[in-house]
């Protein structure tokens, strides 16, 4: 796994554009749907599903399936994956010949579950959160997550503010070669000195943290415990679900966070920081951890 | 049907935050469960099915149900819905209980069609752009939208620069009343004078974009020839997709726009401008249409 960002070519494209009256050329973040699929035995034989595509910058695809399919609580340990790649592309009408070249640059990526992997096909049918008696409302949002997110560990130690102050700085360093298409959702992971772990950009916010969370639960290291993660925008529910799934205790945000993510990072004890910007920063909850 | 924003009183929500060391008040974008529920007739009795829950900030719920229905191609005309209603919550244990102010809160929203609406129920069971023969690809994803979007009608002038550079400072200007939470995406169509019609707001682009066009779904009103839809953000595919479906020529975005939201910005033959800050903007396609 590589600690920083490594460019797919696949993730940037060239336009011509005007501005100001005259063509010139702008580079933009490249938008591409990606297929997931889900090969895996049932009834002792081996079957293939699509499960969701999603519109994706391409590049770390095999980051984003494990984390999507974790974070979405189909698989919950990286021994369940037996292998994944890329799809080639079928060309012509014979079966099975395949194209490497097109292969590469495959839209559809196929996650194989070990034989003995135990997942629960039922979720892959339910698409929605399960309505509680009361009612769809955010406080039955919030137990859907409780059903299944682990506890927080307890922190090492706090964080210092003045290194909470040096994130962002240090994500658009890292951020840099991406800076000019202004195009890109970045999620990064820092440990509690600031050091800037894994930065994963994407055109979806969700993606940019499927991808950091992918990466380190393939490589067996979730509860993400004494790691800090910063957001380029906004923090909404559905991140602060997908932060608490890895362990994180701290999540910081350059945008605003909303109503509901303040609710759940209450609910479950983490500490959540938004308009992180310039020297100021504001603490919604989880201040104790904060020195 | 108001022409701008009126705020739900659920909107906005008060916390306690604390910056630079102390206590203070923070006003916080809401961000609640809808649950959509669609009503209709099936072998001559009458069925209910809920058919998609979307995060979104309260208020103009019936609109948001509508374009959301109209722009996901279930619902092509408003004859095809009888009423909108939000869903009381059942109290108690008897069945039929509604609590009035309960259902004023209500996170569930019920679209009953009209007797002889002709709706694909296939639709609803379609969660994936079918995958065409030559796999998953932009190509694909633009090739789907061509089934269904209306072609653009010829417009009846060109839109003038000096009119395209005032549009974010109205669009601010209406905005001012949430423009300190910070956490809102904004869609508003203008026309070619730069007037405002109409704007919406919602943590989910998406969303603030599904309002707009709901509400002049509902009003009869499409398509929008001759109007300028400005989003707060980037522009993504989808937005460009659900713009198309809205027959609206002319399409800028505050932020970037991806390399696919371009393509089927060009393929059909819309205007879209990115970059539209300060006195600048570029123009990505269609800059025939621009004075």
């Amino acid at each position: 796994m590589e600690s920083v960002q490594t460019l797919s070519p696949r993730a940037t494209q060239n336009v011509t554009v005007i501005a100001a009256g005259s063509e010139t050329t702008d580079v933009l973040a490249v938008e591409e749907p990606l297929e997931i699929r889900l090969g895996f035995e049932q009834a002792g034989k081996p079957v293939h599903r699509a499960i969701s595509i999603t519109m994706r910058t391409p590049g770390h695809d095999g980051e984003l399936a494990a984390g999507f399919l974790f974070t979405e609580e189909i698989i919950h340990a990286p021994e369940q994956i037996r292998q994944i790649r890329h799809c080639g592309l079928k060309i012509g009408r014979q079966k099975g010949t395949l194209d490497r070249a097109a292969a590469l640059n495959s839209n559809t990526i196929r996650v194989d579950l070990a034989d003995q992997a135990d997942i629960d096909l039922k979720r892959l049918e339910r698409h929605f959160y399960t309505s509680s008696s009361c009612g769809v409302c955010g406080k039955s949002s919030i137990e859907a997550v409780a059903a299944t997110a682990m506890p927080l560990a307890q922190t090492s130690g706090r964080l210092n503010g003045s290194v909470l102050r040096q994130l962002p700085a240090k994500l658009r360093e890292a951020q840099a070669v991406f800076e000019h298409t202004g195009g890109l959702h970045a999620s990064a992971l820092f440990d509690m000195n600031g050091t800037l772990e894994l930065v994963r950009e994407d055109v979806g916010r969700h993606n940019a943290l499927d991808k950091v969370i992918g990466a380190k639960f393939l490589e067996g290291e979730l509860p993400l415990s004494d790691k800090v993660l910063l957001v380029s925008g906004r923090a909404s529910f559905e991140l602060v679900q997908k932060a608490l799934m890895a362990g994180i205790p701290f999540m910081a945000a350059v945008g605003a966070p909303s109503s509901l993510a303040v609710d759940l990072a209450m609910e479950y004890g983490m500490t959540l920081v938004g308009f992180l910007r310039g020297d100021t920063f504001n603490i919604y909850c989880g201040e104790e951890r904060i020195a």
